[in-house]
């Protein structure tokens, strides 16, 4: 027999400490244990509690703030809190996740009401990517080609949400092109800190205040780059998709678990999102021969950056 | 909605000048510019003239003359001159554009004919790579694996017609392996210009007068090597083709819009072009365990040239 | 034509010389030449024949001895010696073979004997590759997924046979992991010269003396390695196998010959060999995330050896 | 060569004849003969005038009125009529044909506004198959698996539109099931006229008035059954499909011209449409075993009534 | 939305009832109601409880006994009573489970024992199909291609135990081929009850009493057939399995859930199980043309039978 | 073990007896027994012999006749005669068997010469399928898709040679198409027998002695149907291949072997052999939508032959 109890013991023991607290270069504690699947279901209300108490705490002190929030669900495996499950009409872990995070979302929201600060607060709502499909069915679900992992757009492409009272008419749908980068700058420049910025780096993000908050504001960031690790695999200008290197599916919804890239041969794969948001007919050099060598200038000059101004390491890579 | 019409119109205006003449270092100008569809209909035209006028100017002033004339159709999208559209029996583009293309050649022979310099002009008719099949019905055809962008044969296969009035006999088929770099030789030489060739530089090419214009020439080349880029990706020696990256179509008959480049692992495919043209069936270490060493010998000399002599970036590459 | 009877012959003259003799550094013979596959059949009787002189010689003389006994066959194409043609049930070449194979090692094992050393000699019998599936009928065979020229199972995982009369107890199954290099430093501890390795150079391998001959010995190796030449594509750690690369095959049951090395995308694939011994399902984020970082750990470590003790070049790559 | 022109002209004499009139037994006419791409591409604006026409002497004459308007739009090849060559922001043919037959809707219920027959009108638009993706780009798109052709939910899943002035609240969503047979029970109920249905028929239809109409209304519909030709393919029953036989589409986006109907083994085939809307995942025995019986029996029940009521043969088969 | 909780509700009531008891023509009733996942995972020692009631019964009241005991475990979903969870190495469910019927068969074997009747008792320990290796990993597991549902050896080759005390040498290995059916004949020959059978009906089993007691008895079974519903698929005879119909798994690891049952062309697909157990290669009319005509023989023979002896419609057929 | 010798003996002995000998009602001899491979590999020698002998008496009775001269060769597996064995370039058996082949044709002309009847002999040399290609490198090759046993052109198309000193111009080309049956027709025809055909069958040939003896002759044959077994699979009409049900190929190069007979779905797949001779991709509705119907009326007629004159069973059905 391959396995033995000691062997599989061994391998249940190694687990995350769970969440840490720390500032940079300063102390770092554990600040929530995490050693059970109880435990765990209860990641994103002790989350939530933070935020509540850090909000709570900086806007009675008058402080202006910045705060990320991350939910740990909904990803894979969903452990909704006690109280959240068989709460979604599907009565699936996913789904009961999704209400646990639109409630504290919706607490969040209350508590910026309640402290009389949603005038003065930009919201934003968004991913870092697209929902992972391998899981099924305790994954997010898209219509569109690929998934977390890739570049396709089940990948890369997000929901954006946007709030801020009284600034941002309500209920405008704009699709212009938004990069998490964007949120950076755009925050510096709203917090009246953009000069601060030091010379000697290199900032990807676009100040993109006027796009939000503008009357028919226009985006504007004309291209958008995917990259996966240190290769550049993508870029996305006007409706097109170029894509420089490709991400195979090995098995269907097995994006992360199971897709390769690929090296492309001669020429780019080209998608018309418009025609084709499924990225599933590759439009060629019939359609677009004339744009290729305009969205090969784009990257020749994003990787110049890259090259100019190279990553820190900073331990993430391979 | 993706798109509004900004974005569109601003990429239709993203096209080429149109036909540009000048000489190394000289001056560069738009000699025939191309805006709509009815003009670059007209490209093969405007270029058979330019090689009429050029041809019946320097035979007439006695001077010897080297002529690459290069056709924009066959490639795609075809768009025959009006006199060529229906023309051919199956009235589509691509073979209205062969007829085009086949009348011009027989323009040019039937100068060179009535200028009386048949006798000493060698005339090549080739094509610098296999046919486009991505995209049907406007494509070439070939009966081989792959296609334009891939180093399979139907990438790389091409045929040649060689011609001298009175210095080869007609009629004769050999298969002896000719690459497009042996034109350039063999040019120098029958131009008696070899001795003029610089020292510090490497040429791939092979002298091939003897093959072309002997009784029962026989080919002096060896071993065609086939690159995609910067990738070697594999050679042509006797009747064996081996392929060290190979190129993987994903979606029928779309080679170069859809193929990938992919690494082999331990071993080179083998396939005998003899038995195998289309190269179906690897013969692997079954068949060929003695000769891929020997192919690697190749491979490895060949490489080495590149070492030695190392391209020069003209800007061609990423 | 493509070929012609004077092309054929050359390449059929480039045969392999034989069975080589020398020594390192000393002088270089072809013991026995092979020019038909009629000398082919006989390689493992002459083997055999040098094998049954060398340990006579050596046990007679009193000096002890170490014999890395290869066996030709059971490779590809298989040509048994005469007398084994048609001796197994199913008379194909490949179980001839074995039987060959095996009949050899019985009479290697009889000689050890009858010399009255076999209770201080060790015995290992194993292979150093999975078995080649692609050139069925001719060719081993197992449950495994991929096969030699992969680090799939099929390509990495082989039996092995240990013997020591009198030191190890007959009839023992263990699962403990065991690579190739491990017999290197086995060996040198059980010679007693592992005092007079260099310190300059590092050895993979692990000293299994104990996990051979101790009672219920378990084994010190805690992963293994997988390489295809220069790429590191895979690691064995407890239950699971963590693929950094992974080989596609391309045509069923054709993996040296039609497979190729992929990178993966983000993440790993994880395989639970205990439950899926078949490579068939990736576990994935889903089951093993919180290992992956572990087995990162391993991979870097092992990878940091390479580069602190580089691989010299003996000419094996291309 | 394969084709000489006599044969191409020959076949490009099969043309129809055009758009046809006719009652049932009655004469047969051709009201518009379509003999080029010119009067194709106007055939919409036809048939809005014979339905202008219809509407308007009959609404005038005091008769009620039951009007099927079939588009010929947007199928395949889409030729907008020329005044909407490239009126959509994609400025493609079939976007272009929405836009044509969108003009053409509020055209035909500007006209009832204007007869002042809305508020005893009840207008539903909708589509009998689902979008072709074949054709790209010149089809419609969705974000469902296969396509029209198949009985996957790309084939089969349409929206529905329904309007009554007065009747029905605007801006309701519902998933209630109903089916396309469901518009003629109902249409007869409204009519008033479900008292003279032949009693020896049967009738695949329900009465959905009070689904439609009703506050809150719930569809009576249980269960929708597909059917390819003469095989029973699949059916819906509460968030569940079940397959009895499939469509494999053997290219990427070719489902009507390049995908097979396939007979399952021994277990249908089940997705869980509220999960898994694009049916990428079956859910199989594991989560659904209790159900399958029940769907069997629909199943047989609905293959029962075609045994009882046999179809008449209409010269639609093979 | 697509679901509301009534609808899901409603899916959810729909459960089998229970074990059912009863006598064929005799009354019928839930000797075990299951209600939730608890008593579902109790039901093997229900089913335990039961046998060891009835043979107890019957062997203390001196009447012969004919018990099958099928499993409810290891099926699909696994749900291991509460004291063997965790009890297996791997501590999976389906591997916890393989435990209870392990214990529950030596419970079965040690009331045997000590009812003193091992030495009059026949005992078979078998299954009706191969592994469903679809939801991995709460499945079986094995070598073969194919699964349950599929008449590849995946589905259709299953181990076999036979004991008997006294009669039968323990440890013997047998590779003659044996059906399920045979069980049934055999069983009636031991029983002395070979000549009830009725005149008017056909039976497949053979009588293998002699190759399962006989020293070195050899099986009368030339030939198993094997069916999908009313399919007649494949069969094996010598070491050959010959498919006339095949099923194709669309998904990897999805038999039963993702395969269809696909027609052969001209020529049925041949194996031989012998050199390719895992059904990869098919040997075609290369190796065994001759052969096919007796394969086709049995197969007309086999259906012969049916047409004989039709299949009385016993309600499980679609 | 699976296998013994006895099962493989057994197996063994299944055979062929050789060349039968016999007319229709009459006798039935083994001419030529074949009990070794090299009795096999002189098969179209005594063939040969036989057709001279046959030819021979019969020219010089001065009686008319009517040859079938059907090599064995080349089929599979290869067999040359020994004097053939490495007469071809590539020195493979099928190529050996290609020059044997094709010396017995010139020995047969020649005698036809010898004998002065050449003027009144019309010779046809053709095949009655497509290469098979499964079993490379001893198959015949083409550059079509699939092979023997399907439908696509790889296994229908095959070429014809038709040779009548005198009467028939040499070195012609005609792409009018003709059916094998065709033959049986126009030698009734040229045999002067029209007339005593029975009125109660049905003939699907044609009379093409126009076409192959009148100068620039003309087809009279409009449409080539192509069954499998008892299917009818495909047309061929003009320029077009309409398939009905189609071959798919689930191994690459094992059509015969390895390939699924497919239902299509809603509509037919259609090719334009002259701009797609490999049938890569389907024309579909696209390009052909008014010929549909029309190949849909000629595929009702040629069923309705087979309806109103049902074949005969002699016995070669399953």
């Amino acid at each position: 027999m391959l396995t033995n109890p000691d062997l599989r013991n061994k391998a249940m023991t190694l687990r995350p400490e769970g969440l840490i607290k720390g500032t940079k270069g300063g102390k770092r504690e554990v600040a929530y244990p995490i050693e059970s699947i109880e435990e765990l279901s209860m990641i994103d209300q002790v989350l939530r509690d933070e935020s509540v108490k850090f909000l709570s705490e900086t806007i009675d002190s008058g402080e202006p703030f910045y705060l990320i929030h991350s939910f740990s669900k909904i990803h894979n495996d969903n452990y909704p809190a006690p109280k959240y499950k068989g709460k979604s009409p599907a009565a699936m872990p996913v789904r009961d996740a999704m209400i646990e995070v639109d409630d504290i979302t919706g607490e969040l929201m209350a508590l910026l009401k309640e402290k009389g600060v949603l005038e003065n607060t930009l919201v934003i709502f968004t991913s870092d990517n697209g929902a992972n499909e391998d899981t099924w069915p305790d994954s997010g679900y898209h219509p569109w080609r690929g998934g977390k992992g890739t570049t396709w757009e089940g990948g890369v492409r997000v929901p954006g949400v946007v709030y801020w009272k009284g600034m941002i008419e309500p209920g405008q749908i704009n699709n212009g092109l938004m990069d998490l980068t964007d949120i950076y700058m755009t925050s510096l420049r709203l917090g009246g800190v953009m000069d601060k910025l030091p010379d000697n780096l290199y900032f990807d993000g676009i100040d993109q205040t006027a796009f939000l908050l503008a009357e028919n504001g226009k985006s504007r960031r004309q291209v958008v780059y995917m990259w996966n690790r240190t290769d550049f695999c993508a870029l996305r200008w006007l409706d097109y998709k170029i894509h420089f290197k490709v991400f195979n599916t090995v098995i269907p919804r097995r994006n992360i678990d199971a897709s390769v890239l690929q090296d492309i041969g001669t020429a780019p794969w080209v998608f018309n999102l418009n025609m084709d948001p499924k990225e599933m007919a590759s439009t060629g050099h019939q359609y677009f021969e004339w744009g290729v060598p305009q969205a090969t200038k784009f990257m020749k000059a994003h990787i110049g950056t890259m090259k100019k101004y190279p990553n820190t390491d900073i331990g993430l890579g391979i």
